[in-house]
């Protein structure tokens, strides 16, 4: 059985904001890319973007470009988009479908979908050369209820030992059968964490998020995972059936939901660029992906039924505008403390009652970055 | 009696311009940022533009901004433009008026315009928060002649310290008094540095400022501050009534002037921010603020008598349109001289005799670096 | 007797590509500026792109504005652009034509076409001052077969050190004659030695140059110089008069040509800046200005026999834009190859057989590089 907890029961006292370096030192910038965005799992995707065989979207994160790319039988693959002769970027485009193979536009060395290098013209001439020494390189790969996580470690560490916590918590929801109707990139000027803190409270909705507020009470809802790398509960719809501009349901709902989760979105950050809102009728996940210490890319993009397509009442730009409206309010106040952060006289400051996330995440970050 | 010299009176052999480390380094724009502008008292810009209760304005300078407002009583404060709880920048507009309290836009902890921390939602039940504890951070100022001077040190040296030199020197023109007629903002390729030594001196006025050198002889005139931090004295205008496009005068006189001032202008150059240029008809200010070694944001204000306004003659853009056209030159050939001291063949050359001013400026600028 | 070999047969069995660091990092990027191109030649043009008394150009390179002048007599001068008083920068425009003397916008500062310091106003009231001490500072110059080349070094080492190779060699081809109609220049997000590696392979033409790999085969010619500062030889013109557009010839042959010399074009990269291309048509050469590590601008340039300007069939855009078109394929493969070195997992690979010249490339750069 699960338990929550309103926010204020898992107040400490004493919690306060983290130090301004922490979010504008290139420093502490580098040791978070090599002791967190190197070392765990982080979400690239989900993988109803690439359904065909030769379907494939690129993704730029910490200094790499990866391709995904969905194979034959159906197998998705992760290969950093580096030619094994002189390193050329093989595709400069962020989406579309490869034929049969992947050529470099350079010398066209030639890889087949399932990586291996199958053409390298001249090269049966150099000496010692063997095309099975030279597979496109893979990136170390999971998926969990249809996302797709990638880990850029030599050695990743076991993907259950972030991921235990959320392991069969979804079901309900139909996560890995969802289709995607939209997707929105975001550039903003904030670090990262500003984003995941903002995320993790609802003490700043009624003054950032009037329309978001009048049907989801701020102090509504619970808490379930309150310290460790994933954080959230639930909080209530109210006056509404979704949120949503109009207030109506978009879409079909998601899965056979428990009655009381026809009234709930779930919230969870998932350490280190997930956040995970999961509504009655559809599904939104962001990725966060630092760019500098002070600027973050933030996509956004929304999941349905599969069956909801089509159908007479979908109406899915009615539940992304309402978030991208909700997005940019976000991401205006988090600009704003990243603006503020730099000044000689901010000095970290107590959390209110109603911030006890921002505070565990804070935490749980402290532990990994000291690590 | 005050004593005025011809530069040329002043002149130091062997006096050369300084290396060309001193206008490109970071390292030495990172000494002058602690060393100069933490310290000394800068000029913020004149009381004036808020004359109204909750009138403000914000000055980006020096890695802060700072929120200039007019409160009750007439008193105007200086606050560091970031909120107490999380940091976050209060306000994004460059200027405006307040009503009654300043809300933070993140959370909702608003003060009062004093400064108070009067609303904070929620923090009653944070454990020994107490919000006399939170008001808007300070910064340390002064007002001298209607204009506000901000000091970033936590223990300020004495605003006279500097400013002797200047306190009751310009009681003829009415400085309190007088009132904001334009306004310039210029983003200019030069080190800060360029800009003062280009202003105390007009050896290059033949060349540069064909239109002033014409109404304004380039060898008039003398100087009557020669050493220190505050620097210039007066050169005359001859065939025209003051320095304007049309050569007539652009509004009533600003004070009850000697007979001999109505044909001056005095210059000085206020150390490290400030140069004050009094005439006739207007007085003009500019405030210099260095952005990076090579690079600095320029404003340039006009002020004029207050009873000025509206009647007839009174044509501010004349005099304004002027020293815009003047400005510009300047600018111009400071860019051209930035570029030019990155070259391995620049080396500190003689100064003229006619440049007195900046050799003494530069003199001031390294004792004080040094110190 | 010239011998030229087959690319194959200069095959180093185990030719590895650089490794990343070598064209992305900042220290090996200082490193290069300091041993390489402050130490050697580099080209800045062809002098009869200033064919009058006064006709100038300046170059932006490796941090320095240089003046290239046509004095009296002909002379051809080379300056850095910083007047001797406060280092401005004398001249802002990239082309134009002086009239008898250069006279510094700042205080007006006059220099003769010779260099010589003739106006220096009030300077005469200067202790000491000899205007004989301070000329226009030059820059060592020499010219070869019509290009001029420029060395940063105090102390420049023998020209002749570098350029034995090509001494004489390229009689037949009027270099010293030849007139521009043409010059386009590039912005590369590249590194410059990826253009020089790039320019000394036809390995990448089929795959990126379909156009020029149709009338040039790409494994036609040989190499006559394969080590050293100077690399290259010669490719066949085949089902083609010349390498154009349209396959015709756009001009007089720029020489009295052997007969096999009007079905080649020879490509000789001239370390570090030039990469010289003769058809027996006209000549095109381009220069490779480093900007940072992942940055380079390039100039490209066409010169034709003087008396064919005019005469009917002069159609020298149908070279130009061949060129144009095939410069272009190959900044972009450059481009690319620049984003995927950073990988964390691109490692030196093999080099093709046909990559020979690039790997000289690389074994002479590091020779000089570690020197």
């Amino acid at each position: 059985m699960v338990t929550f907890y309103k926010t204020e029961q898992t107040y400490q006292s004493g919690s306060k904001t983290l130090a301004g370096d922490y979010y504008t030192s290139p420093d502490i910038f580098a040791a978070e890319t090599e002791r967190i965005f190197s070392r765990r799992w982080f979400c690239a995707g989900h993988a109803s973007r690439i359904p065909r065989a030769g379907d494939y979207f690129s993704l730029e994160a910490f200094g790499e470009s990866i391709l995904l790319v969905r194979g034959e039988q159906a197998k998705v693959h992760a290969w950093y988009n580096v030619c094994r002769h002189r390193g050329t970027r093989l595709c400069e485009q962020s989406e579309g479908r490869f034929g049969k193979s992947i050529q470099c536009p350079y010398h066209a060395w030639t890889y087949a979908l399932d990586g291996r290098l199958i053409g390298a013209p001249l090269m049966k001439d150099a000496d010692g050369f063997d095309k099975a020494d030279f597979p496109l390189p893979p990136v170390s790969m999971r998926l969990w209820e249809g996302f797709i996580f990638l880990n850029l470690s030599e050695s990743p560490r076991p993907f259950e030992a972030d991921f235990a916590p959320l392991l069969g918590k979804f079901a309900d929801w139909n996560l890995p059968l969802l289709e995607p109707a939209g997707r929105a990139v975001y550039d903003v000027a904030a670090n990262w964490k500003f984003i995941f803190e903002n995320y993790n409270e609802c003490y700043h909705c009624p003054p950032a998020h009037p329309q978001l507020a009048k049907i989801s009470p701020s102090n509504s809802g619970g808490n379930d995972l309150v310290e460790g790398p994933v954080l959230g509960g639930f909080m209530l719809i109210e006056g509404a059936d979704s949120l949503t501009l109009s207030g109506n349901a978009c879409a079909l709902p998601v899965g056979d939901l428990k009655p009381e989760d026809h009234r709930r979105v779930y919230y969870y950050s998932i350490f280190p660029n997930m956040l995970l809102s999961l509504h009655p009728d559809y599904v939104m996940f962001h990725t966060v992906t630092p760019v500098s210490p002070e600027r973050s890319r933030i996509t956004c993009e929304w999941l349905f039924h599969p069956q909801a397509f089509g159908r007479p009442g979908f109406n899915p730009q009615d539940g992304m505008d309402f978030w991208d409206m909700t997005n940019k309010q976000d991401w205006r106040v988090c600009e704003l403390s990243q603006k503020g952060v730099r000044s000689r006289v901010y000095r970290p400051s107590p959390y209110s009652p109603r911030e006890t996330l921002p505070a565990a995440f804070d935490r749980y970050y402290l532990g990994v970055l000291g690590a």
